[in-house]
């Protein structure tokens, strides 16, 4: 076995789970090596998932495990954010019909029961939500002190004819961000920190396949790239549509949704919205003409309603985001680790 | 929402996470109404993974969360492990052609790379031998003691045509286990108490699914049930066998294989064999009328050399495991939890 490139670091830093570039770059000298050539979308590919070609259809795979502390919160807990995220990938690959999912999870000792049944009973409601099942699961216990509570691991399997990758910009096309920027990650930070703010600070966290289905039938294959910011958020996001499809994207800011909950904790921590983690929004990638229609389409959606058209994909700058603060223009840097471990 | 049943307890054991009883009453209690109705085998089954109608084929998808300690073991390591869990999960509802793997991992911040590269190397070779891939990915990091080092989830999928069952015995039908009886449980639990035992003592964690395709290429639908007894052992996964079928086992002690190291260990620890895990041993049911064609096929694959015949499906006593010791006959009753946590 020839061993692979030797890491710059000699240890994991938090930042390197954090979804910014320290993520992608452990991600790449690390564990690109296990992939193979696939017929279809494998890990190189560093989408939302895999996909592979089952006679018409493909067959979309998707794996997230989820460690967020604390593991209830404001607008949701860990066992919806297992299967929001898990559902949300599929969706982003075009996949809104779930086959099913997995469920793995692993519990600290002395776990209470209750906490256990509440974490379910919040996993059963989201597939609800999704039409969603879990087919198939697992259960390990660590001991006392070797694991800070739980950890739930969630893989989903689907079947779509059409797939949506996340490199299908080109000049002209526009950005439709479907909500609010932000909010789970600063809810979840407000909560560790137990900050009080004025007015609604709660986490997005919802399946967003009903509202990508509504997407795709109004775009159809005018939709050409689809991503929810989750870790990194916004920024992150629009850095791989950028980067994989090799245009400039101009992020008019003034446009951005943002809660007033979510701008008052932003301010008093010091943090970008647009750099943390959703867990209930999508950025959708339109053909120019299509634009108007799909957000119609995505305002029509319960979870849509605050959609907007935020950015544009430019030929200029390819790889990068330029910002309208609506003041000037800059760059918009890409985080190196998402400020907030254990978002997710 | 209607809330679950309480399950008995407060708070999780290490015997929830162990395999044997214990566990399987806090999955019913806890997890089994997440699942739903499917055209196929779903959660409720509680076999080795869930099989899917795709036209006239079976998508087979299984998970495990691996969280071995110590992570670097005589014979294997987590990353061989993961990947050998999920392949031969797989492997025993009769899919040995993996589609792919997906490969999520959450790291302690701190976790040397150069330990990283090594579980990444094992994984790799793990991949070759079972040709198989990883397509699809997650990392995320916990904070310094929120962790004890490394938690692997595998999941994988495949397609096959014909499902194999863990409730297809009928009495008559024989049982051939396809080699030495607990060694990884024995050489995990020998390298975290830093035992010296003459003679080798080594994790038998291979992938087996080529060596299952000989079993099914010699036996056709005469191979009535398949299980790999991991946690639990070869007591556990008898025990399915036998309540699913609602059959009686007679196990014929002195017919299974032990290794000198294993039984050597086992007597200084005061473990039974038959109840602690096994990575690279199925269990394989047969018809009385194909068992030699099917024991002479795995003998002469090279992780099924000591394979032999060691159980016989009874009309007697539906559910129990009869041991007869070559001495006398006793009931074996199936582990409450596995003596050792951690073991995979």
């Amino acid at each position: 076995m020839t061993p692979g490139p030797t890491p710059s670091g000699e240890r994991v830093g938090l930042k390197h789970g954090a979804g910014g570039r320290a993520m992608r770059t452990l991600i790449e000298e690390v564990f690109l090596t296990l992939g193979g050539p696939v017929d279809g979308v494998g890990l190189a590919a560093l989408d939302d998932g895999a996909a592979l070609r089952l006679g018409d259809q493909w067959l979309v795979v998707t794996t997230d495990s989820h460690v967020v502390q604390p593991a209830f919160f404001p607008g949701g807990d860990i066992g919806r954010l297992a299967i929001c995220g898990t559902v949300n990938d599929l969706a982003m690959m075009g996949c809104t019909e779930v086959l099913g999912l997995t469920c793995a999870v692993v519990l600290e000792e002395g776990y209470r029961r209750e906490d256990l049944l509440r974490v379910r009973d919040s996993m059963r409601q989201a597939c609800q939500e999704a039409g969603a099942t879990v087919i198939a699961g697992d259960t390990k216990v660590m001991g006392k002190g070797e694991l800070d509570g739980i950890v739930v691991n969630t893989t989903g399997v689907g079947l779509t004819r059409r797939l949506v990758r996340d490199d299908g910009l080109r000049p002209g096309d526009k950005v439709i961000l479907t909500g609010t920027a932000g909010d789970h990650g600063l809810a979840v930070l407000a909560a560790r920190r137990d900050l009080r703010i004025e007015g609604d600070l709660v986490s997005d966290v919802a399946p967003l396949n009903g509202l990508v289905r509504s997407a795709l039938d109004a775009g159809g294959t005018e939709v050409v790239a689809m991503k929810d910011p989750t870790r990194g958020g916004v920024a992150s996001a629009l850095h791989e549509f950028a980067s994989k499809a090799r245009v400039g994207i101009l992020l008019d800011g003034p446009t951005v949704p943002l809660s007033p909950g979510t701008m008052a904790a932003a301010e008093i921590l010091g943090i970008d919205p647009l750099l943390v983690a959703n867990e209930g929004k999508a950025l959708i990638g339109v053909r120019a003409g299509a634009a108007e229609r799909v957000l119609a389409a995505v305002r029509a959606h319960p979870l849509g309603r605050r959609a907007a058209v935020v950015a544009t994909a430019i030929p200029e700058r390819p790889g990068q985001i330029v910002l309208d603060t609506g003041l000037g223009k800059r760059i918009l840097a890409e985080a190196e680790g998402d400020p907030l471990p254990r978002i997710c």
